[in-house]
């Protein structure tokens, strides 16, 4: 009883695996990537998720925060921030409770993402923009591949329209509500769950 | 673009609807209630969800706000709250971005809650811990009935053994993660999109 809503900070037994934080380059080859979290996820027992959240456009630290905690109690393989000091931030620990010690960070600025996502794409990944567009699928009918990256919009501004070209494919939540829109930790998190229950489900059917 | 993830206060143009905030008493007829709830629903053009939010055992501001932007979003039919001194908090404020004008906000005190869950088992409500327990059902696997009341807990305690009893069912939330577990705000928001799901499934299905 209690430890589903717990708030406090989380202490555990695990020693052996270091924090992974990743400044990223396009130059850079990202098999490297790939190891670490293949490594890490043997080191802790955890199914090899290939669910990468990308939060570079996120300018405030409690919804980067609290992306870090959601991301990594799902299993998400990583998380991309727009620029590591943010895990620094006051704000950002106490929403992330120390998630990013076991989650991969990996750093992309804004003014990389688009090199980002296209060395994502010839890696197979399915570029997945979080975002209300004409062309956007519901949530309730999109059945995500098991390589996906989910491109997260700014808090004010989305995801700007350079970027939306470079999508495979948008997602948007819907919503019935009078107010306008969810928070985008909030956004984030329904969509890594919907990823994370199809997943489970696609298991129990294999088995 | 930039609306799924907006953070600024939004204004909007309803103005014939008032904000509903009801102390609730075990002694009052909760007909009323119903009442209030489809005559906003009639007047926002909104389906009539029969799903009850209690946060009565929540104790941050914040979550609470938060709480209440998500279910607003997601049309529950109300927010219940151990206090309703909570919405003129500034915390409270700033995360619900004005959704408590929107959204039917109850107050029932944690001493009131085993009383109040009982009169909405007497009108039809499966009441649903939100919770692990030896004996919870995983999200991956719950059907949400139409009528769903679901109880969040304490950030620290979540729910208490007394209020256990009381229940018609545990619901928790599969984590794979090295700590603790999700933000009550969170694991509320992913119960209310299920719900949400689960009943645009069934409505496309019966047309």
């Amino acid at each position: 009883i209690g430890s589903n809503s717990a708030e406090t900070d989380g202490q555990t037994e695990w020693t052996d695996v270091q924090k992974k934080m990743i400044p990223w380059k396009s130059s850079s080859p990202s098999l490297d990537l790939e190891m670490v979290f293949q490594d890490r996820a043997a080191k802790l027992g955890k199914s090899n998720s290939r669910l990468i959240v990308v939060a570079s456009l996120i300018d405030k630290p409690t919804n980067l925060g609290g992306l870090c905690r959601t991301s990594e109690i799902f299993g998400a393989s990583a998380l991309v921030v727009g620029n590591l000091h943010y895990i620094q931030d006051k704000q950002f620990q106490h929403l992330s409770v120390s998630a990013e010690q076991w989650l991969p960070l990996v750093e992309v600025k804004p003014s990389q993402l688009v090199d980002y996502l296209q060395q994502k794409k010839t890696e197979g990944y399915t570029i997945i923009g979080v975002e209300q567009t004409a062309k956007s699928f519901d949530l309730t009918e999109y059945c995500f591949p098991e390589k996906s990256l989910l491109l997260l919009g700014n808090e004010h501004e989305g995801i700007p329209a350079n970027l939306i070209h470079h999508l495979d494919v948008c997602v948007e939540i819907p919503q019935q509500g009078i107010i306008r829109s969810l928070n985008v930790h909030v956004s984030g998190a329904l969509l890594i769950w919907e990823y994370t229950r199809q997943q489970v489900i696609k298991q129990k059917q294999q088995k």
